[in-house]
């Protein structure tokens, strides 16, 4: 079987992405079926050499899909994806909107596979800093138990999509002519005040809960608990964007239940760990940074050492391309993963057909 | 009384804010002796209106000199700091070469001023990112006691001199136009690996110590624990560079002994600790960026919050200027301090007059 597959917000970052990412993928695809809102109706995007139009999300557009990936925010997603369901596409979405619903598995699949066993049709797709971060904690919390994550991001501004790539090009090429801008974009489009981030960085992502925690700290906290399946995980998070265009950077600071032996262990752990590569060797001043991973699917690792006082408690630093394995990609992992074990149909109680 | 005042390393980017805070200073200035290796000797620096001849450092240059204010590298310090000693100048070392040295008082005044009492000439400036980070936390530990710190640093380009500045810029004008650039001075001008730093972090900061983490990262585990007389106090350091000309930013997490009664206690702590500005309205949006806080003598602390999970440990996001409190502004308000407490003098048995 070949699957008719769309990508809802094909036109924006991830959705691009995800194209390219369905493109050199193993799924079997029959037609892609570009969506977009009415504006971008009538674009064309390039897939395997042939110009696809783009065509408008409505509900009716996903008759006859099989697949949904969906990146165009939690209004559409909240809007179109049970309408995607209902009609007999799987949806993988990537906004917030269905990520901690107790139905919905929050997959991330070199972690938690196994959660996508009994789905209703729909699959979230976690947050791009909580992806990279548990692909890299999941071998050291199977060999030595996770009790508390400590993490500070430096994250690039594509995360918060297309029109923050071009404010910091925009702001760059000011910033360098010495003249003034106005920042329009960031920390967040919706928000009323705007900071630069050409020259800056801002310690906010998303808007503020009541806790003092930005809402991208806190989708770290419940979606790591929920991925890890351990609501008693600590987390404490610091999201910060940085003037970087693609690839998220994590500081990363864990407290285990147990010391590793010895940090040849947790290298050898971390080495054997499906979708990591250790990138790590001070004495050749080898790192990951984000420059390393655009494109990749990996989530790199480096910078990893024992801390200094507590043994349980180890330092790493975690860097993956935000839009391919932060998103597009481990979309399209989903979706590879439910093909492979039979399971990419919505449950005939879900669907209407 | 009125002094004279030499700047080594006049025609760096600390020196120059180093010469910038001796113009607004509150000591008497009798003259300025700018100072550089013989390469820049000839050059003029402005100070309060005339142009003062730069003249080469050397032994015979500090006769007659009062106050020495180095910032030329551990080797220039390691060289010529004591030379100025015994010609009679009271000297405050912006390097890292007498840090640690036990007779040697490591001073921000805010926190220890109280440790130039017997000084024998020499005094140190601490490293830009510790400076910031110990004027936050001085509050909290005397009003709860500090017991461990773990920090991430976002930390400017200038920390590594004019021309890392010069790199940044370069390199975000070919990374604008799409051209290639081979980088040249990041993370360390010394090293054989070079990174691009625009458009990238590299988390690196000064060499690798054997136990895996930067000198800087040391620096800070080490240089507060000297500050605070606590060597028992736990410090956890991630130094990382980010693409900013001016502007160090720091995610510091903090557990403190006591737990604090309310957060509004904790900021009352902090508005009422000399040096440090609160700067924090979620509500607002209001949090310190490095734009924020440039040509400011003040550490500004925003982002304050309690840990969701342990109720003894708070987060806080810290920024200052690097340039200024990190380095010039510090290595001054220790002189005036000094001069304040009549102790601007190199005591007999030290120097040679």
């Amino acid at each position: 079987m070949a699957y008719r597959v769309a990508v809802v917000g094909a036109t924006g970052a991830v959705g691009e992405a995800m194209i390219a990412e369905l493109e050199r993928s193993t799924l079997p695809i029959a037609e892609l079926v570009p969506m977009a809102s009415a504006r971008s109706a009538g674009k064309t995007v390039a897939f395997r050499g042939a110009e696809v139009p783009v065509v408008e999300a409505t509900p009716e557009a996903f008759s006859g899909v099989d697949l949904a990936l969906f990146s165009a925010g939690g209004q559409t997603s909240r809007a179109l994806a049970p309408e995607a369901v209902r009609r007999g596409a799987v949806v993988v979405d990537n906004s917030s909107a269905f990520r901690l619903e107790d139905r919905v598995p929050l997959v991330v699949p070199e972690v938690n596979a196994e959660a996508l066993a009994d789905h209703r049709g729909l699959i979230a797709n976690p947050n791009c800093s909580t992806i990279q971060m548990v692909v890299a904690l999941a071998p050291l919390r199977e060999r030595y138990g996770l009790r508390r994550i400590v993490v500070s991001t430096y994250q690039a501004v594509s995360g918060a999509g297309r029109r923050a790539v071009d404010a910091l090009r925009f702001e760059s090429g000011r910033w360098l002519e010495g003249e003034g801008f106005v920042p329009e974009v960031l920390p967040v489009a919706s928000l009323p005040v705007k900071y630069p981030i050409a020259d800056n960085v801002i310690p906010q992502i998303d808007r503020f809960e009541p806790n003092g925690f930005t809402f991208e700290e806190m989708k770290m906290v419940r979606e790591t608990q929920k991925i890890f399946g351990d609501p008693a995980l600590e987390v404490a998070a610091t999201c910060v964007r940085v003037p970087v265009t693609v690839g998220h950077s994590e500081a990363v600071t864990v407290e285990l239940e147990e010391a590793p032996a010895s940090m040849e262990d947790v290298v050898e752990a971390l080495r054997a760990a499906p979708g990591v590569v250790v990138w790590d060797d001070p004495t050749a001043q080898r790192y990951p940074t984000p420059m390393l991973v655009r494109g990749e699917r990996d989530v790199y690792v480096g910078r990893i050492r024992r801390d200094l006082f507590r043994p349980n408690v180890v330092h790493l630093w975690v860097v993956a391309d935000n839009l391919v394995k932060g998103a597009a990609w481990n979309a399209v992992q989903i979706a590879e993963t439910l093909e492979e074990k039979g399971l990419l149909r919505v449950p005939a109680a879900e669907g209407d057909r």
